[in-house]
């Protein structure tokens, strides 16, 4: 950490700072420039975490020199984590997994159908939500435990894993007896509590990233978890909110990048919820995989004009199918498969 | 509700969305114009909320015509709301109250400390954090229940009302058995599991809005509370996220102003974390009373150099002392009383 | 257009609005709700952007229904639009562009080195600023037309087209004698002096979005150059500005894809400027060529660390060469070639 | 400046960052920690602005450790300056100057009647557009010269000094002739041959925060003009753009707060653009006095239903006149004038 003095700092403030971190078992290092003083303090970050040196007389400005997180970061573990969900679905390897299916479970026949097609077309994980955040209090808010059952007995029958959103740190017994992953949505990526309950189980946990979040923050709520000694989390990068109002979020494909660069933990690409639009989620699936991703993540139903959330996003399955083509393409020209 | 068609959008296509809505229960009205064929729909919105008319063959746009929101709105309700924590403290009416306090509470005697100084100086309510949303999992995360009967007996022994925030549903019984207020803090401005079961409580409530809350999400957040029961509901804006880093958050002023036409509920402002920056707090404090605000929360800590968290935000009790002193004239000038 | 009326709205106020739209020559068409009167307007949409009916008495808000823009529009031309700038490079047909080069001409032998390097790898457009748009007075701001006398020599020896920006009308006749494409870069996207001067011009221009401009701006901002005669226009995604800190800005893929969609004229991916990362630079030029873009521009610098501006965003050569291997490969597996 | 190491930064690498800022004329100094090794370099920041460090093998980060801008900082100057435009109207002084009038000059009748009304009700400089920055260029732009030439004489007539807005360095000597102050719109703030053409004169300029501009930027473009030999520049916060739509733009109070303390520059306030709806201009314009602003700027119009631009977010003479009122009493709570 480095500590910028202002330029008019008495030798008195420098003292009093360089007590006090040396109380604190640091070891401070004083440059005195032509128009500033600068204390670089040498030893442990975290012990200065929890000391506010900003507002010490003298000080203009204090710079951590480290990164927050340490459990998630390639620092920590240089080699890509492999999060094994079942024998086939692998996230974090060679094979781009791809996660299909509606976004709320909305009866079993229906799910079923949609299954079905997804499956064949390539999907490993079938998604479908049970309980829902919605905006609004008037709109439909999910099926509870009747969807959670669906969705397991659906994803039994065409042996495939199966991912849905937890809301409340009192479902969690509840999902984790039907789910194979969990969901941490982005309205939730903050939820200390919800995190550090996930990081106490064993279960795989998909985590997306806030709608207003840094990689920074979403990193760190992912160090929530690992370092409550869960290490099996995947991260997905959602879209972000910018003043941009032609899409409902904006994808932010750096991020794809940044991530797997700066830590080992496989990222997944939603593109549905990255765009809000369905005719851009097809370009936006492709553009992720040819930037890195490990997995994708897109809504799919049968029907969408009678679908009960999310409609607007959805591709039908005959478009699923087509872009699964254009998928392997671009997986293969970027050596992995699907 | 509105729906734009195509500009290549066929009479079959036209003839598919009368029935569909007509089948809703609504009264479709056709305008052919010379570019664009347009559609009003006559009838309850709520209707058509679950339906995701954007998908339908021939659509190019859905407009909404009314907000999303009814019991907030002041169409439901035209007279400010009067929100009663004991029988001195008021929101919504002439008088604008001030809450202070420390971030967290951190002992018993360094809490006695603060509110013997902020009620002094005229604060009526008295904050402070006994669970703390902290982004890092190695910064202090609060003193749990400990906290919370430091705050109670504080708050008797000086007479004041007390606010603490709740992040997790399971804290609830706990939170209503020694606060007088809830607070909602940023991060769970959409937990919808924590909004309702508030909702079912008849304890006052202040609603932070989000970081990147939008003005109508963080009144849609307010509905879930309303339409649960609850009406005693204050909203507190604290900053958004923005692409500004000189100061940690931007605080919008012009929510304040919006805001009190929008909702007959009471509009408390937060200038500690809508700066970040102790020598701005003031300033804005100043403005929020200007624009329109029923109450300001200040933080305060007689030793922000020993604070566990903001400590670079808080004012000392002399800086308190003076600003009361500039906001008791500010709110003279618009016709108001601290 | 379509104005949704006060709940409160009188007669008298409905009368009033109908007889101005009216004088204007539009067709008004009311549609009386439960809740909400809705005025339909049928006529041209140019006509009432010049009358302020928001603040008519009686008013909530008034809703366009067609875009702004024209020219530009798919609507108004369907086939993707070519730009030819020369015998060999043509934007918008199945060949995908690349245009690469220094951030800033610096010297004539070191730009020779360059181009040497990124023709032979596969670029047919070379870049590189000889006016400099630099946030700080003190920083190194071009080497003016000895700079453009540089770039053209130079693009002649290799048979490459050349593009260099432009900062100000009054250097637009120097700027068309030197190069084959004008840049208009992020900060000048709505400098609308600039815009009509090259309208004016038969030359082709790329149009780069500003940092904080929505699609409908930057789309607005081409209509200014093909309003004004000149049809050949390529946009440049290149970034925009948001809360993300680790990157320099956020670039939206989602807007290479969306482009595409709304409008006939090539698109660019302007990765290097769009990550400001030089590790992120290669997955987000994969990425748009994925996503579906007509061009990349790359930063290229044979000796990053004494580059006068851009430095930490170049590719060496030896990057640059292995980049193009895996662009090859993105586009042929969309079905283009480079 | 402060040069943070990779973790695995090997002691070459080290060796060469530190022979390079040497000649440099730098001196470096290294601390050594457990996990980083830091360089922190005493000198002239300027020197290392253009070296690009980031890139050098084995840096992981550069801090700068000082503003960039100078001239306009308090540092430089440690009292406000005061901007004189006459001999009654002074910006930075203890008088809050009121800047009001059409968003375009229309007519001379028309203009000559707005003015009669606000100069009576107190404001002392006349606005009015003659060159107008319009998104779409099917909008109206302004009267040019003409235009100029009613300010002028209006001006005259009611013994108010003139502001207008450059769009062009062309036009500078046109604009220099007939207003008092220039004024640089907010999407010209970094059209930097503007700055400097404007930076050549002596006369008084206004220069409006860019939309999406840090304050940092925002600070720097004011160094183009200052650098330059022109000292007279105010500052002007117009809001910014952000995700809300609410409102057409997200009034920036902070930067009023702040930018006092950080420049010795008077700051104005425009609440007009900075809200963009004409109900909430008056609350916004008082928490601008209250945070300490030097100077509102509000846009009045006598027909606002008739207006050409801007209509929506201007006052009428009678809602002008009340506003005026209210103003001197914020100014005179934080013992000011008007």
């Amino acid at each position: 950490m480095i500590i910028v003095l202002k330029s008019n700092a008495t030798e008195e403030q420098i003292k009093h700072i360089v007590e006090k971190t040396k109380k604190l078992g640091l070891k401070p290092n004083i440059s005195r420039g032509v128009e500033r003083t600068v204390i670089g303090l040498i030893g442990p970050e975290d012990i200065l975490r929890v000391t506010p040196l900003e507002i010490f007389p003298g000080v203009e400005k204090v710079i951590p020199v480290l990164a927050p997180y340490r459990l998630v970061s390639r620092e920590f573990k240089k080699e890509n984590s492999i999060v094994k969900i079942n024998k086939d679905v692998h996230f974090g390897g060679n094979r781009v997994v791809v996660i299909a299916g509606p976004c709320s479970v909305e009866s079993d026949k229906g799910l079923r159908a949609i299954a079905r097609r997804v499956k064949k077309a390539g999907a490993t994980v079938l998604r479908g939500g049970a309980f829902k955040p919605r905006t609004s209090p008037y709109d439909f808010q999910g099926l509870g435990e009747e969807g959670l059952k669906y969705l397991s007995e659906v994803g039994k029958e065409f042996d495939m894993a199966t991912i849905t959103e937890i809301m409340d740190t009192r479902d969690l017994d509840l999902i984790c007896k039907y789910a194979d992953i969990i969901q941490i949505g982005a309205r939730n990526m903050q939820n200390f509590s919800l995190l550090k309950e996930i990081g106490k189980t064993k279960k795989p946990v998909m985590l997306k990233r806030g709608m207003s979040a840094t990689i920074k923050e979403w990193l760190m709520s992912a160090e929530y978890i690992l370092s409550n000694g869960n290490f099996d989390v995947l991260l997905c990068e959602r879209g972000i909110r910018t003043f941009e109002t032609a899409t409902r979020n904006t994808f932010d494909i750096n991020a794809i990048a940044l991530v797997k660069q700066l830590s080992h933990l496989p990222v997944i690409a939603d593109p549905s919820h990255g765009t809000g639009v369905r005719k851009l989620v097809g370009d936006v699936a492709k553009a992720s995989i040819a930037a890195g991703c490990d997995g994708v993540m897109i809504e799919v139903h049968d029907s969408p004009e009678e679908a009960l959330s999310d409609g607007e996003q959805s591709l039908v399955p005959k478009q699923f199918d087509d872009l699964m083509e254009d998928l392997k393409k671009i997986a293969s020209a970027v050596s992995r498969e699907i």
